[in-house]
């Protein structure tokens, strides 16, 4: 697992900001070759609205003072791509040079899996970082409020989610047919961010290794070892972009956020 | 619960389309005053690409030889724009006169909730029908391909869903904390149209009136008299227009049928 970062030994926890509020990292599994859209192209590399899906991603988190670093996970085969994302990045108005404030990113070489992906940045972690923030790296849309919401909810209880409330009704059904009807009240959607302190999401992930257990989300890792996770409210519009039809409706939210003057 | 209807008595069973092909009812609960969206038309009335949101729903299944009467079930007082939304079904080409095969549509006179609409339609279908598809006035893109998927797999067991699987992770929670992350193959997003053998769905409906239980889709009540329905694959664009934003959606969903040459 090699682990590309210039940004990490640059990146201090004592800066402008103050050592609190600046321990906070970003992981970003984007290690998936997943081309369901169709095309050679990996989706998070995928342009919506003349950016990289990825560095719209990447973007939600820039104005977040909590945030020191972003690891962002990717396939050896693509770090390339992701150094001129990195590039992209640092060209940015208010980027490093220009503004303290705006987190590092390190490339960290992903796994086969996105548990093996997130397990890695994990293990990347620097020594002051308490919080770990995970972010899928095709959920373009998170709103700053939302990010902060999460990490709010946290810092209460030492894990939160972002999810949705159910609008539909929801069934268990198994080779179609209906199991059964579930309490509509009870039902989240799960988007992330998911947030968690950095103790109990690498002992969730190390005994989940440990016993060879598997999990969709990295949430589920943290409540298997009884630990109470939080739910925040996410937000519709932070869909995960991955087929053709989430592209075209995310090109056509951008172009209506810049109807409505928000570029 | 008034009932108006010219359609009833000239709808007949033996046509062109042979008697087998023409005994589906289908029943549109439209009494919804929701005004979820601002202003003070109810939703399915709204226009969407200049039409209202209801006579797309109804259009939907305009073009299905199976299908006798639509039974649109309506609040007293919306019944005269329920009117103006039939008499537009009656000028549209291929409608009654031109084409013997496109469905007569019924008014009936809507209950307090969704499911005393449902049971007023049902109280009022013709002796010569043996299916029932019950439809959300609120679902105008529901494909012909969908409706006849869900009206076979009712054929085969007697009832029927559509639902589209989930591709999030699904939890259950209470109190802003996650209880369990649920299984997700399992987890399905219910849609409608919902088709049901007639005798099935009149009995699971008597039931729950005579017992006072609620349900929030039409199967529930089908699933607790302990008959098994089935689930046909879904339509994501298959949605229900319930907020501003899905009502932006629909309008550019349709503008984008039309770039495809799909108007």
């Amino acid at each position: 697992m090699a682990y590309y970062s210039s940004a990490f030994s640059a990146h201090s926890a004592v800066d402008l900001v103050g050592l609190n509020m600046r321990n906070t990292c970003v992981i970003v599994p984007a290690a998936g070759s997943g081309t369901r859209m169709g095309g050679s192209v990996p989706k998070q590399f995928i342009l919506v609205g003349g950016i990289p899906i990825l560095v719209r991603t990447l973007n939600a988190f820039a104005s977040l003072p909590s945030i020191s670093t972003i690891f962002l996970v990717i396939a050896e085969g693509h770090i390339p791509d992701a150094a001129e994302v990195v590039a992209e990045w640092n060209r940015q108005p208010g980027s490093k040079g220009r503004n303290k404030a705006v987190p590092e990113i390190s490339i960290v070489a992903g796994g086969t899996e996105r548990m093996h992906s997130v397990y890695n940045g994990l293990r990347n972690l620097p020594v002051e970082c308490d919080w770990v923030m995970i972010h899928d790296a095709v959920r373009p849309f998170a709103s700053a409020r939302l990010i902060e919401a999460a990490r709010e909810g946290a810092r209460l209880s030492g894990a939160c989610i972002a999810a949705i409330p159910a609008t539909d009704t929801v069934k268990r059904g198994h080779d179609g047919v209906v199991l059964e009807t579930l309490s509509r009240d009870e039902i989240w959607l799960v988007q992330t961010p998911q947030v968690f302190r950095k103790q109990i999401v690498v002992e969730a992930y190390e005994k989940a290794f440990a016993e060879g257990w598997t999990g969709t989300d990295d949430a589920s890792f943290v409540e298997r070892i009884g630990i109470p996770v939080a739910i925040v409210c996410g937000e519709r519009t932070n869909i995960k972009v991955t087929t053709r039809e989430d592209l075209e409706w995310a090109e056509w939210f951008l172009s209506s956020r810049i109807e409505k003057g928000r570029p």
